[in-house]
Order: C-alpha cells, then structure tokens, then sequence
C-alpha cells in the first residue's frame, strides 16, 4: 500500500457519519434500559457508530502506539531523570516490564513501539518501530526543536505507523508516548495553541518542587517567546516547541481518522499531540477519545480547547499510554452494549410508557 | 464445603494484612515509573496486597452476583416500570441481552443470577441460583420489608453464593441488583444507617419528574417513621425496610471478605448493601473496592460513609453490576502494575535520586 502524504492525509479525512449517529441514538432508547442510565456510554456508542458509520459498531483489534523521543530542552535542567531513561525505558516497553506493557498484556492490547526520535542509540529489535528523522530535538529555549521538514516527516511517519496497525486488524487505536523533558514541549504547545499562559499549561511533570516548576514555566516562557510559534499553523508549532514522538503522535491521530478508526488519546503529551492534529485536521476530532485526565495541569487546558471530556481521572501522569489501555475496555464495553444488548421488543419487556417510542419516533424521522 | 452462619462469618473476618500492604508501598517506589505516577491504581493495588497477604497480588476469576428481588413499595407508584421487569429482567440476563450480560461477555467475567425474591414466578434455569426467602418484600410504607428471620436467611444465602463463586475461581467479586423500586428501599436505608434526611438520600431512580420525586421521598420518610429501624443493627435495618436482593448482597460483600478476596461494589443499591455489610462488620471495609459513583445521589451519601472512593464516575444510574463489571479491567491492571512491573534494578533504569531509595529502606525499616 501506498501511504499518504500529510497533505493528501489531511484531505481526504471526513467528518463521523451522522446517519449513523442518528440511528444509533433512537437504538439506544430502544435497548432494555432506562434511557441515559449508561451516562457517557451512551455519549461514546454515539461517536462510535459514527467513527464506524454503524449503529452497531464491533470494533475488534486494538493497538497502542507508544512513540519515544529525547529533548534538548533537558539541558536546562527542566527535569529530574537523566536523559538516558528515555531509552531504557524503550528497552522496557520492549522487555514488557513498563506500566504500559503489564496493562497492555493484561487487557489483551497490542503495543507498537516507536523510536521517535531517542539521542541514545538503541540496539536493533524486531518490535522497535525506527522513524530516523533526528536524534533528540534541540533546546527549545534557544531555537527551533526541529526543521519543518523534520516535524512533516515525523507526522508523516506516524500516518504511517497508524495505518499498518489498522492493516494489521487494529479498530481501535491509542497513543503513547516516552521522553524526558516532553512535558516541558507539550506545555509550550498547549500555550501555543489556546492562547493560556504558560502559567496556566505548565504542571510539574516528574519534578518535586516549586522551584523546579517555577523554572519550567519560565522556560516555557522563554520558548515561545524565543520561537514565536505561529498558533494558525500546528506544522509551526510542533517545529518550533514540540517534539519528534509528538510528531509521532499527531500522525497517528490523523492516520487514525484516515483509516476511521477510534483514537484513544492517553493523556498530556498526546493531549498536546492532539491539539496539534485537531489545528491541522479540524475533522480529526470525531475520531478522538480522551481517555484520562492526567493529574498535569495543561491537559485540562489542552481538552477544554478541544472540548473533551475524558473517560477517567485517576489521578494518573505517568504517560506511556497507560490512561489509552484503560479506557479501551470501557469503549469496547460502550460499542458492545449499543450493538448486542436486547431491545425491549426482543427481550419481551416492559417498557415504561409509549413516551419513550414515539420520540424515538420522531427522531428517526428527522 | 458447610457455610457458616451469618454470625460465624462475621466474626471470622479479619482486617486486611497491613505486612502484605507495607510491603507493596515500598515496591511501588522501585517500580519504572515515577512515584505516585499511577495515581489511583497505587492505592488500590496496595489496598489488593493487602486482601491477598502479598505484594504480588494476581488475582485471576471475576464474578459478578447479580440479586433480583421485587419490593411491595411498588404499589405507593414510586417507580414508572410495571413489577413484571424485574422477572423480565432475570430472563433477559440468563438470556445475555442485558447491559451487564454483553459487558460481562465482552470482558471475561462470569455471571451469577440469582432470585432473591422476585414476586413473578420464574422458570427454572440451570443457571439461575433461587435463594427462595419469599417473593418480594412487603410495602415498606405500611409494614417492615420482611421478618428478621427472612432477612438473616438472605444474607447467609449471599454469604454461601459469593463462597460459592470463589470455590468455581473467582478472586474478584462484584455485586448487581435488579428489582423496580429498589432505589427506594435503598434511599431508606441509606437514611437509615447514615442519619442523613429522606431528602438527601432519595433521588430519581428510574422517575422522570420533580412531582415523581417528592412523591417517593415522602415514602421513604413514611417507611423510617413506621418502622423506625435501629441503625446500630443492620440486620433491622435490612429486615424493616430492605430488599430480598439487597440481604443477598450484604451477604456477597461479608462473604467475600470471609475468604479474603476483593469485592466490588456497584452502584447505589449496591452501596446500602455494602453500609449493611459495614455496620454488621467494619472490618469488611477492607475487602471492598467502590467500583463507580452513582448518578443517584443517595450512592454519595453511602460511599462519604464509608469513606470509599469510586474508580470511575461516567454519569450511569443503571444497577446490574453494570459499574462493577467496568471497574475490574482496572482493579486487575492496579494489581498487575505492582506485581509484574519491573523494578529500576531489573530494568537497568535510573531512578532519579537515592532519595526514593532511603525513603524506602526507612518504610521498610518501620
């Protein structure tokens, strides 16, 4: 298959089929419950029908995509774990020891796991996805993170990426990502993007104190100002203040709502990949699911913007796409009830009064 | 197997091991990821090491009980379902077209039904379990529920049920309950066990209107007025103005914390089960995990009680066990995280200080 260009990816997404939608919420009131007491279920069988143009969706195969990348803007000291993690954590994705492998073989998902973009070279291995577009991006606070042409190639690579694991049988999609210092770079997109403040985007990351955080604000700051990010432009963006596994990210999403499949976005670094595929591919949104509300200030702001809601809040800011593997459950859950539970007619149940038919009714006629 | 009484079990239940949760605190701070990075899934996976007396805790079956019973209450109109859905119901969970069923299926946890005391006579079915204490509750606005004697007989029968279940493999239980006005019986013993207002325990259940409302809290007010049951004696409780379905479930939680595995609780009428539970037995509060909060109000009331916090909060008011069945994929990935994570020694990963480790070492020293 030939894989597309970001452009062509970009033209050629749709809208959800809202047919589909329609028909699935005058299913809904059909099926043996009282209508609305799934609460968001009901809200996410709706995307669902519409990302797959049924109402009743069976998504199957699923698949976490968890891209690593390294920033310069580590050497401003932004962070407390040494550079070096990102790799060896990349080797522990691989090993299955990291939080995101153990949930992943847990639940029965896929990992795809991504080199990005690591500074520290990394043995070759049958499961490590290579993209080869840089080696860690430069400090942010200094100068542009990558090349224009670097953050095409990244996007461009996860388009890829995404769609060889929809080829390979995945329905349902989420995002991961690793790399010390890649808060510091979605903080800086988040502001870039919404217009808030750095003040505003900025949470503390693995640091531990104040101090730590009121110098990653600043070099938020100074990111931007040395950058001036255009926000009409999320190429722009992701060139100046991102990052290559965001890049990463951002295809992904895309290739996602190329192929129409659900995108679980896990949290504040696909949170910030997301706002950047949403700025680029409006549409792109009636793929996203967000999974979590990570405990990272930003992504509440990164949401609002895209006006998310998230499935969970567990308090979570670990990454890695561990917020994506539990939600998926819960969105296979939300498609089965849609598709296989009973109507009251098939059940031979009561229903309470023919209120609730006749709306249904009148819906289907519109 | 014989099955203790309800007085033998409850005096054979033991806290939690607080060895097996010191334990598991500390390898949650060796684990590959930052400290307190998975949030809510720390607490509980400490909370399971506990349940299960390791710091490896694996917990494999899941099992939901799913208590149907009728209540006499019906006949005040507190509900917009006619009595015969409850039967209805059962048919359609033994048939696999309920929300719970196709959850269940979709995840991998087995079923339990039971007649509790449903008032339609129901055929028989291999796979339905009937506790046959009697055939719904009398209108609890007029009389008590049930007798002392019917109320012990469900509880012990629940006990015996969940011992049941974890003999088959199940180290995971979870509670559902079908039965048209239950939120009533639940609003009252809510008020009942907590000291709360009618006001502040009763909310709209199935109803669809303020006047429906007013209605069914004005019941519940008259249903603690004629019994006045005694809140330091939760069989009273149960009996004066109880569910056959909800004594099955005050029996599930005790009989699971009997064997020392986890129990999830699901929503409202699940939660008056569980205050049952914990007033019979506090130190049942151990073994229990709330899965969900309720969109019923009451369910925030019972849960600030027992001090618990829900997993997930997704706007559902449905019952079943539905909550409980989301809840499990999460409860198992807790418990999955501290037991197979690779440690930052394993992992040849740098953690970020020595201080985690002397942090460390001092709990364990403790």
């Amino acid at each position: 298959m030939a894989y597309p260009t970001l452009g062509e990816a970009i033209a050629e997404i749709r809208p959800a089929d809202s047919k589909a939608m329609r028909r699935a919420k005058a299913r809904q009131k059909q099926l043996t419950k009282p209508p609305g007491s799934l609460g968001r279920l009901e809200a996410l069988s709706i995307q669902l029908a519409g990302i797959f143009g049924t109402e009743r969706p069976s998504p199957q195969g699923k698949t976490v995509i968890v891209a690593a990348g390294d920033h310069g803007v580590v050497a401003q000291g932004v962070t407390g774990y040494p550079q070096e993690v990102t790799a060896q954590m990349v080797l522990n994705f691989l090993g299955g020891g990291a939080a995101v492998s153990v949930m992943a073989r847990k639940v029965g998902i896929k990992l795809m796991v991504v080199d990005a973009g690591v500074a520290t070279p990394l043995p070759e291995h049958p499961s490590l996805h290579v993209v080869g577009v840089g080696m860690g991006t430069a400090d942010i606070t200094q100068r542009p993170a990558m090349t224009r042409q670097q953050a095409e190639a990244c996007v461009t690579a996860g388009i890829r990426l995404a769609l060889e694991a929809v080829e390979t049988g995945a329905d349902i999609l989420g995002t991961g990502d690793m790399g010390i210092g890649n808060t510091t770079a979605s903080s800086a997109i988040v502001a870039a993007l919404t217009g808030k403040s750095p003040v505003e985007t900025t949470g503390r990351g693995t640091g531990r104190n104040t101090e730590e955080m009121a110098h990653k604000t600043a070099c938020v700051e100074r990111a931007l100002l040395v950058n001036g990010p255009d926000r009409d432009d999320g190429l722009d963006v992701l060139a100046k203040v991102g990052g290559f596994e965001i890049g990463v990210l951002v295809g992904v999403v895309l290739g996602g709502a190329l192929a129409r499949r659900a995108v679980v976005l896990d949290g504040f670094i696909s949170g910030a990949a997301g706002l950047i595929a949403y700025s680029l591919c409006p549409d792109a949104h009636d793929y996203i699911i967000a999974s979590h509300r990570s405990a990272e200030k930003g992504h509440k702001v990164a949401l609002a913007h895209m006006k998310l809601r998230p499935v969970l809040d567990l308090g979570m800011r670990l990454g890695e796409g561990t917020g994506a593997v539990l939600a998926m459950p819960i969105v296979e859950a939300a498609a089965a009830c849609l598709s296989d539970m009973a109507t009251f007619a098939e059940a031979g149940v009561s229903d309470r009064e023919s209120v609730g038919e006749s709306e249904t009714m009148a819906e289907e006629a519109r």
